[in-house]
């Protein structure tokens, strides 16, 4: 038999055991020129949540009661396509069901050799890519300058703290909990970590992490924390606006603050990106550099991995409340 | 005798005549190396008013009881500096005074043969360079793009337009009169504009006027228009914080919808800048491709000209609410 998860509902705020569906069905056969794949690990990830929404975005949104899908790591069981044997590893934007077919479009082969399956979606996938070129192309950071991160005991603000350091710039951290700041500070190599949950001045906190300023800040979150660091920012800032994890799931747009005042005051610029729009073409180059960084040393990831298909949905909604450190993966088997 | 024009309160809101003052003092001599400057023209803009502000900014506030300073056209009027004759036009940063010494440092001499006097204060100074380095090097337009631009009757606005059909854009104008919008239209070659004073629904509108959405958004005003702008930019949009006129008389931070969301779904840039602190080192190659521009014929320019020295702080009080067209300049003699 196969199991697969259907998008139930459409959530309305933080999402909801009740907003996805277990269906069983018929486990596929390959037709020619496919394979079957079976699914490994699941990647979860906060972005998941713009496309549970009915509203046009960069991808178009998750239909109801169809399966979801994310990127996914999963093991070549059976091969009607000459370019991948069984017992090949995979990745790619894929369902979540445990087995399912693809004619092997879009999938990338990986090398277990190389690094940890887990670790294709994680810093050698779309999170440690996204860290790499919204960082390098979007916030340019020079040698000796400060880069804030917020999110940053998650997948892609880890990496970012540690390309920081690898750019010879100091890196600072916010973070919801202080052995999340132990971890950056301790694991990744941040300079200073600030935890947001026991900070009553944000904006203070900032300047005192960083008497000099800030020259990029590179925003997981948005929101209020997004606020404090704009009253930070050095002139010719860079804000890269990666994520709004802060707003994802409420229903109306927040308000806050107006920022055209701060980026005129200081010449600031913000720059919102996704991997897949803006860097689609690059991701190779990308790849490459982290696997060297990786395979060098200089570069350490962490993830939370959380055992069993069933676990898929709450693995998700704990994203929301913080409970993961780096890359939040699912085990399927 | 010298009439000078003081800065006698920080504005509240909305600056008042009470905020100036006007003083009689003696006419300066120039001492050796000096030149005696009589002033013709002065610029009143409104980046002044955020200078009568005591807060760190791109340029330090105005000192109270201290002579406010602009854009100036001034005629030497008597000269103990080698590099200047009486009778030479200049333009630089100066006092709000009749009459006034300088050392030289700063003037740049002008020709009154090229264009008017008071064109060297709006599409041959600051503002036309405002309008074509915020226009061309940040917002960066495509042939065949969409450009929108609030304040479009105004001196930046106005130059923004023309500049945009240059480079074979539609330019769409935002104003706040339906003479402002024919006068857009039909003097400046924009497609289109719209009266945002009796619009009800700008995103509609803004929507209306351009079917195939927003490529770059050169905004002078920000507030609500920049929020109905946002709403309308195409994936991977530009926008350019020229200005925010709509918040500079607020003595607190406006709020508004948060815009980390829009940024990320739609790849949108903001870039804040401001002509000095950004392409100071490159006015001259501004300016002289405005200048063939102009000669050309393909740059048309419109000024509200008010006349004595004494109107000099109404003329920049009615800049608040939209009483000039084009640049704003006062003839002082």
């Amino acid at each position: 038999m196969n199991n697969s998860i259907l998008l139930n509902n459409r959530p309305k705020e933080t999402p909801t055991n009740d907003d996805f569906k277990f269906v069983e069905t018929e486990k596929p056969s390959p037709k020619n020129g496919e394979v079957l794949l079976k699914t490994r690990y699941v990647s979860v990830d906060p972005y998941l949540r713009g496309r549970m929404r009915d509203e046009k975005s960069y991808i178009p949104p998750f239909e109801l009661n169809k399966p979801i899908s994310s990127m996914l790591v999963a093991e070549v069981s059976e091969s009607k396509n000459d370019d991948f044997n069984k017992g090949d590893f995979v990745s790619g934007m894929l369902q979540w069901k445990k087995f399912q077919t693809s004619d092997g479009e879009g999938l990338q082969k990986i090398d277990p050799d190389v690094a940890p399956l887990s670790a294709y979606l994680g810093v050698l996938g779309m999170t440690g890519l996204t860290a790499y070129f919204g960082l390098t192309e979007i916030g340019k950071p020079q040698q000796g300058e400060t880069i804030l991160v917020s999110g940053a005991a998650g997948a892609v603000g880890s990496t970012v703290g540690q390309i920081a350091k690898i750019k010879d710039c100091t890196a600072i951290g916010i973070a919801g909990s202080d052995e999340k700041i132990d971890l950056i500070k301790n694991k990744f190599g941040f300079d200073a970590g600030i935890n947001y949950k026991t900070t009553e001045n944000m904006q203070e906190a900032i300047s005192k992490a960083a008497p000099d300023g800030i020259d990029v800040y590179y925003d997981n979150v948005g929101g209020e924390i997004l606020d404090a660091a704009m009253q930070n920012m050095n002139r010719n800032g860079r804000i890269i606006n990666c994520g709004a994890i802060a707003s994802y799931n409420k229903s109306e747009t927040p308000t806050g603050p107006r920022v055209e005042g701060q980026l005129i005051k200081k010449s600031l610029s913000m720059q919102g990106f996704t991997i897949g729009n803006d860097f689609g073409d690059r991701m190779k180059e990308g790849s490459e550099q982290l696997g060297k960084w990786l395979q060098d040393g200089k570069l350490k990831h962490e993830e939370t991995i959380v055992e069993g298909f069933d676990s898929i949905p709450q693995a998700f909604i704990d994203l929301f409340s913080g409970k993961n450190k780096g890359k939040m993966v699912v085990k399927t088997d």
